[in-house]
């Protein structure tokens, strides 16, 4: 007998099966006799190329709510007996785990189990924004590792337990560790000072393995679900993790992971972390970084560095104390550099935090100033680009330009702070603070005469050997009434202090702040879906309760549909 | 007397004058008796918005090449008489410099110079490459000031330098210090070990201003101009540079600061950085890192964050020496990941340095992999994806999929190098190992069968007190012949080492190597331009001729021409 195989399929019409159960129905089907390969798949577009590029394709006609079994087989009848094999072999598996008694609600097992302040939601996309929201409704936290989750679905949840001190991990949330115990894909890691926020799970599991082969250990991973950093959603999960481990006392050092956010939603998260009064190390995986770093807040490029800035900033302690702020009249930062790459430098910085932002040198798209003669915004002018330079000297030796560009600024009374770059050295003018300190002095008694706050800082850049005198510049500078600073960095951070958007403060927003029990207590847990998740929760001393949650009308939509409209 | 000012206006048509004269010339006028403002410029559209927006604006009829000159004057008579003077001060202004005899031609100023390495140049951008070219064909390095020269002349001319083992840095380069010598705008800074490369010129100003003030000091800094990294100009002087810093005795860590180039020039610097056999690090402005850093290759995200590195690893001496590679049959790297931040994480770093890179989670549009199911070139997959795990079990739990791909990839005869992941944990699968170890074991001997060297690596997450034994997954793993690797950077670290570009051998490339001597001797120096440049450079101890330059024909172009093709 060596005839060609055969590949025969069966089709169990709109049922649903835990994923758990077609994996294992997989299995039993291969292991049988005469067999050679089986598939069992949910009938999508996408699952019927994979069934196919395996060579166990079929033509039949099914819809995504189908279950397909296909059998690769050495005989006509031991493909026969495989596809007969499939009803037993799935009621098997379906009882083979349900030895007490479940509740078949939600609501029943918060009874049974009334100390679980977390629900786990695993079920599948569709279904699960509405378990999710009933065990808001419920009063409980919700870890929501389904996915396939519509983004309005998502945010609505979101503003929901935003309203009631609640959190939604999720969805599409694969790891946490809360109090000690680790949700959905986790990793047992000793308990130590390092708090981290992550939209996704294998981020936060990598962060979990590095840290604890350190010897660091964490005190919680919170995950947010890959959308939460969306404009859609902003980051609402993300803000009250960080908000809770700033409070958290077993929490020294945050650490924060995901892909790049929306700019809105990096501007307000990078507002509340540097607000934090704690080291936060930043990773947006993809995004060019905003700089090395200000005050408490590290941008590192990739996990591993995550980790050592973590281990560092434990170790050191440096940067905690939150930033004091101080505010100038008007709203609108400008910047008029003759060196361009200070001036791209600071746009990058500036451009992360502030909005909007508007330069001849854009990073973005969005960034270009229409016309360079009028700044709009807030506005960093390379001044030494060549639509500034053609048959003219660079602004590092000729200051003219500059100093008729820094009377327009400060003439505009919604300007708060205008910032200069001062290039010392061999090739430059010989005498830069002699030249632009009169016009800044002029600038700024002009302000306070029209009684507005008006400020301007210095850049200076420049080497003790050089031959204008480093320290005679900068007394010249400071005399005129600027802040003169020596890096980029002071110069980012006396900017964000002067226009940089505020942390709202809880109160103001009458938010309902998360209880930090929430992170703490995990003793208890309602698990809706996937089993092995209870029985790791279970493993980890856990008590947990499984739902023995069933689709409506068994999972036919029409039929869910008609039972909906007959409750309302 | 309170009539309003008047603003008068007067032309030169199509004369040359040095930037320097015009700024002393406009200076002069601005103090000349009732006159309140003044503007001296080439009539170019941008200058003469700049002109109006100072209320010095004219409707004369000028073109680019013609000087404007504009007064604003508190009465008629002052306004002519400021006006009347304007030749007899240019002709002040333009005597007064020129005290000794100076060459009128580059080649007289060599043959007094003899000993002069380096021709600076800084006459307007339309002149400037000419001269440059002339520098070289006698056998000179040029630092090349001038902006606004066409890409392709610059092209040309980095050929030629490329190939008779010198440099042009720039053009559009601001500073250079060689052999303790600063070009152009450049900061005195004292001696040290570091060796800077920078594209523009004020970010390598700030590093020396920086690294001073750190006492940490520099060997030299290499300025190579904004477009040198551009894939029309191809990074030539970048490598010769880093080339340069690389056999120079002087020099122990390089910095390397730019925007971001184009990405084949990327992937040529990285591999040249990494043979270095001297730590590097690399800023690249704007430009999402490709993780932290790997072996003796640090990414910085700022200036400030690059001194740092810089210091330390001068204090350290990490990673100095170059990686050993080695080869596997094949071209190609498949990831098949179960992670979707691992498989993100691994995408940004391989995708710097390897060509072409396709994905399911692509970073960059050209990455796209057009059909999931098939790989092709480097293929990095997260087969936790959307696309993947419709109404199926997470990768993470069931392997599955990733076992028949694996097989699919591993008969693939281009393929050198399987990535795979296995992230331990709760809610993971209790046995990865046991699952995986088979599968890469049946590949790696059909491969060997069929007389080929494929190679597996493994990226394992976990920890020691993760249910499924740590040490134990990793020796199953081992076992079936794949290496194991415990952190992302050392996946793309082994993987570079597989298939990463190699540095060219400088005797393949047949390529004149630059001596060391042209950044060492700068005793002597050729300016062929704005006169404050060789001003600087005597003042540092250098010996400088700088030649009497006027353009062919006096700047008139259409006579330039004529006399171009009688000299042919």
């Amino acid at each position: 007998m060596s005839a060609e195989p055969v590949v025969r399929t069966a089709l169990r019409a709109g049922s649903y099966h835990d994923s758990v159960v077609l994996m294992q129905l997989q299995r039993a089907l291969a292991a049988l006799p005469g067999v050679l390969d089986a598939g069992v798949v949910m009938a999508t577009p996408a699952n019927r190329e994979l069934l196919a590029a395996s060579g166990l394709g079929s033509e039949v006609v099914a819809g995504p709510d189908d279950l397909l079994i296909s059998v690769q087989a050495a005989s006509e009848p031991a493909a026969a007996a495989a596809l007969a094999a499939v009803d037993s072999l799935l009621r098997v598996r379906a009882a083979g785990t349900g030895a007490d008694y479940r509740p078949r609600r939600l609501s029943t097992a918060v009874q049974q189990l009334p100390a679980a302040r977390w629900v786990v939601v695993s079920v599948p996309g569709r279904y699960a924004a509405d378990v999710a929201e009933e065990a808001l409704d419920l009063g409980r936290n919700v870890f929501l590792y389904s996915d396939n989750v519509p983004v309005d679905r998502e945010a609505s949840l979101k503003r929901k337990a935003r309203d009631r001190g609640l959190l939604v991990l999720g969805p599409d949330c694969g790891t946490a560790v809360l109090g000690g115990t680790g949700f959905g894909f986790s990793n047992r890691t000793r308990r130590g000072r390092i708090g981290l926020i992550g939209a996704s799970g294998t981020g936060l599991q990598a962060l979990l393995s590095y840290l604890d082969g350190d010897e660091a250990g964490i005190s919680h991973a919170i995950g947010t679900g890959g959308r939460d950093l969306s404009a859609a959603v902003g980051g609402i999960t993300a803000s009250q993790a960080l908000d809770l481990l700033r409070r958290d006392e077993d929490t020294d050092v945050l650490v924060l992971v995901s892909k790049p956010p929306a700019p809105e939603v990096t501007r307000r998260l990078l507002g509340e972390a540097r607000a934090a009064g704690k080291p936060v190390i930043v990773c947006f995986l993809g995004a060019a970084p905003p700089g090395g770093g200000w005050g408490n807040v590290w941008f590192a490029n990739s996990l591993e560095e995550a980790r050592g800035y973590a281990l560092k900033a434990l170790q050191e302690r440096v940067g905690a104390s939150p930033p004091t702020t101080f505010s100038t009249g008007g709203r609108w930062v400008r910047g008029l550099f003759s060196g361009g790459t200070l001036a791209l430098e600071i746009l990058l910085c500036l451009g992360a935090v502030l909005t909007p932002v508007y330069s001849n040198i854009p990073v973005t798209a969005d960034q270009r100033l229409p016309d360079p003669l009028k700044s709009q915004g807030h506005t960093i002018l390379d001044l030494g680009a060549d639509e500034f330079t053609v048959g003219r000297l660079h602004p590092m030796m000729d200051f003219d330009l500059r100093l008729r560009r820094l009377r327009q600024e400060a003439a505009d009374p919604e300007v708060a702070l205008i910032l200069l770059d001062v290039v010392l050295g061999d090739g430059a003018h010989a005498d830069p603070a002699g030249e632009l300190a009169p016009g800044i002095e002029r600038a700024l008694t002009e302000a306070r005469a029209a009684g507005r706050e008006l400020a301007v800082a210095v850049l200076l850049i420049g080497t003790a050997a050089d031959p204008q005198d480093l320290q005679e510049q900068s007394a010249t500078l400071e005399r005129s009434g600027a802040r003169v600073v020596r890096t980029v960095g002071e110069l980012v951070e006396h900017t964000w202090r002067c226009v940089g958007e505020r942390p709202r403060d809880p109160a103001e927003t009458a938010l309902a702040p998360v209880p930090l029990e929430a992170i703490r207590d995990t003793r208890a847990v309602i698990n809706v879906g996937i089993e092995t998740f209870a029985a790791s929760l279970a493993a980890q001393g856990a008590e947990v309760v499984q739902v023995d949650w069933r689709p409506p009308a068994g999972g036919n939509e029409k039929m869910a549909a008609l039972l909906a409209r007959m409750k309302r």
